[in-house]
């Protein structure tokens, strides 16, 4: 049996998953992480060490193929995620509409620089509404001010 | 004298800023309406009503061609905002991380569907950490469920 | 046997079509949804229940991976339609010669916001002429105004 | 003073309307045409005659360069809408996502073939709704069958 | 052995019709259609009967899965061809130089519409010439008005 | 006066013609060249000759920048022309369906090479039709086979 | 053994000559063709008449699926050369730099036209040099004029 | 009056020239360059030096402004030729069908490396024949090995 | 007069410079800052304080509006630079030809985490090399650990 | 056992040298190449002798096959880096930044011309600082005056 790559690896996680009948929360917990970090690293984002991707592999009865492939190299290219698909659109369309609000209220805060998208943590949650339950969704990163030499 | 358009008429305003040595904050005050909105609205990315126009114009000293511009409808199409930018490519840069988990997240939520970027609202924060201050965004939207017909 | 994708249970579902010579018409009766719905969401574009798989694969003699398949998230991003097929370029230069026209009514009757692609149903009827039969689509989409924050 | 072109002339026709604090519908009624034609008309994207183009300048108080400008050949190519508007957005999405339940449809209905968007109507009406009010938008186009030769 | 699709087909049309050394205008006659129609139908762009199939099929000798996919829906999209061959480039290239001609001269001999590209034919035939015969290829569709609503 | 480059010539050249109600059939007999020769030449896809230049001007009335502008090298690249124009796009649309079936039989004719587009000429005429008359475009250019070397 | 296309007739005969240890030169020798115009006909590029293809196979011992593939049409897009490989991009750039001149002193010196891209042979050869040898590359096309019809 | 730039000044070279009735080598002889080198040099791809601004200068009568101009860096982006004039582009499809086989050759001939478009120069003939003259490129750029470290 | 932006203030800096006989280590000087920042700087590429603007102002001898931009802030978008300038495209060839070697050494050598764009210096000096001297360019970047959360 | 390419060897290197927990220094040892070289040599980028090829597969226990690519000629077109994964990104971003500053520097320090990516090397190194470990890559090319001819 050939390797496979973390994509691969990804679907056979989110298969795993489905007939398992496992929700995020459960293998975030397992793993001691946060939810996002735990789902955007199974899909292939992040490295996910040898003993995490062992328990994962144990929760979801994964193979030993899959388990070391979850260990290579995570990709993290544009091509990974498809931002015509509606629901990604609409992020993307949060920084066509807001891009030049958040740069100018990031320098009149901070001074000049960027939110780290590495030192950089998230989370999703559900806001219950009596209008219509909300998503929040948080961007946490550390300020990097640029450096002048 | 020529009639403007609502990029000129953003530009006015943050020279206008810039001179009065006003925050969004304070501008935002003004409206009573949040920064973030306030921001993304003077930007030319939200309606201004006519009184709202009235009441920024005699804040930040402006003539009645960018009091009237601003009451134009809002521009917010991709042109509007450069995501070569780093501090704006960041914000790419996490969708393309992390598009693929919040779809997942969302789906195992709420079901199929979307955060809406319509019905929707935005806080950006600084919050203080003695290894660097951070930046932290919220993104806050109804989820819409595909409708079944 | 391995799993198969949204994309190829699709193209099963074409198949068994012809082969069952049914109409879109038929397969929706079964679901006691309209044409046009059950129609994108067997080609991959909705999300497809346990029941309502097991009922067209039923009345059309899927198997049971394709009818697992149609179970599965559905995929709607842009590869999903090739816009230069002529039929499909039509309305693209249908959106490019009233694309205008339709933000500045929208904007009139309704104020600042967009016609929901989510909350939205479309039907699609033949409509006899004697100069020619026409094709008539109707496109129904909630309004929903920008949140002012 | 030069002469103006239709993007120009559009332009002036829009300012003018919310000068005179006209509706699309009351330059429709002046034409004796629909209010979908009228608009997209007006706005440069077809032919305005003579006596069209005077009625409405007469109507809106133009120039004789803009009427002059509004009997200038329409200009329909992709550059004159921007696709990314959130409002135009939302009709490339719907393509998107029903494009190809359209093309099963209209080839079972009618066979291979096209429906025109030369010999073409629109109508676009809001829908009262108590969940909130809806867009309504009527494609009505001639469907024209590939000849065999 | 598996179903194949239109361009599959068109390929065992074109290794077929080598191997049996026959010219497209021979197929064309089995069928009692023009030699441009036939060569572009059999190469995957317009819809093929069952009886034209089968005619092709017998002459051809190709096999009944071939003869299936040759009545599957044609596939008109972009991708199809290779603009940048020299040979179609050439086209693509006359329409650059005189497709302004062009527009020019419809519009004055016709009015406000287009050539269908629907209710349309071609022929290609060579023409003799002393200093190097010549290509000569005629376009020949219904002129369409745009319709005033 | 500053100088002018082709595109302002052609532009003169079609507004002096509105004026002076002269269709481009006249304006090709007075030049003793086509219709459709002249009209791209005019539109600044030609070289066009001293005495060609001072006979349109004095025809058509233009100023003397306009006459010496027309003698100015053609422009001939892709941006001359918007391929999304209606119009044009069904040209595209016909090389995207034809494009195949064209190099077949050019190369089934000719043997290996191409349609000049350079030793070439086209002739546009309306062919009367009682369900509609038709566009009739003639593409005629010299084949030039692949030199072996 | 199913047939394969130009490109892996192509490969199969770079991995012949790399095994034969032969050199392109000694390929042209047995066709009595130039060095360039061997190398791109067996890169797939130019047509490959029948006893040429046999003399191939039996130089370098090529098997008959693969002497057959090489008497297909050429395949001359785009795709074919990746212009971001280095030696290739400095052949861009050599265009970008000098593409401007080039057509000033054609037109100067010949008139309105082009250099053949068909009618057209090139050289390659070592230039030896005391400051490192250089590559000398001839281009050499028939000049055709634009006709004027 | 305002300093220009070099595309400019390329304007006014070529103006001036047309002006004087000269040719590209009566100008390269002033200058004691080749043809190809002055006429690239002139039109803004290479840098011309102070002695030879105001050579060029008074051969063509030019402004000090242009002198000045012409010693501005020059400019070589990609948007300084237009890849889609006719002339330019059988330029571009001799690198898509030949790009190939020159790689081939020059690692055949030299080893891994490229030829230099830096350490370049070219030349432009016209050769005489009686089946029509012909043009003659040739391009002639040092050799560079790939440095192994 | 009117204001001017950071594009501006840069080609006033370079002009300036210029006039002035001075070199970019000379205005570092004044600045205590490095040859590469000072030059990004005053390019439009970093943040400049007002009395570093002043000072830079005195000695150019630039007028207020240009020391007023010079403050602006920085325009870094993908527009600022035109990677087809062959001096650009070499920096743009070597992160194609080495970025996958950096990505290896950096993963073995530090962990998941990229080189900080932000906090970040440049060098750039020259190599005496008998063989032709050398531009040596070090890029030095904090290390940044993907936050595991 | 079929042949394969420069890539699949790469990945046939990579997988063995994490088998072997190898080091690239290590394998750049057993080479006498550097770090850097060594690596993009043996992922794809640079030709690799015999004897190296054979060196490396004793080191890592390569089989024949893969020892026989990793002397195929290299690969390195634009489709062999994702300049979208986020370390990669970060040298675009500098040459985004920095570029318009290496232009000015070069041509001021040099004269026109470029540095060579041909004739070039580069190095990694770990800078220890306290504030954190820094990435200093170091670029070396060969400066290329422009010829002028």
């Amino acid at each position: 049996m050939d390797p496979i790559g973390r994509p691969e690896a990804a679907r056979a996680v989110v298969e795993a998953k489905r007939r398992k009948n496992l929700t995020w929360q459960q293998i975030a917990d397992e793993l001691g992480r946060s939810r996002v970090w735990t789902t955007a690293a199974l899909l292939g984002k992040h490295t996910v060490g040898r003993e995490q991707a062992e328990r994962v592999g144990k929760l979801l009865g994964l193979d030993d193929i899959t388990v070391d492939a979850l260990q290579l190299p995570p990709v993290r290219g544009a091509a990974g995620v498809d931002t015509s698909e509606p629901l990604v659109h609409r992020l993307e369309e949060i920084v066509q509409v807001y891009g030049g609000a958040i740069s100018e209220l990031v320098r009149e805060e901070f001074g000049d620089g960027i939110m780290s998208a590495i030192d950089f943590e998230m989370d999703l949650e559900r806001v219950p509404d009596p209008a219509g339950d909300r998503v929040r969704i948080t961007l946490n990163g550390k300020f990097l001010p640029y450096r002048e030499f």
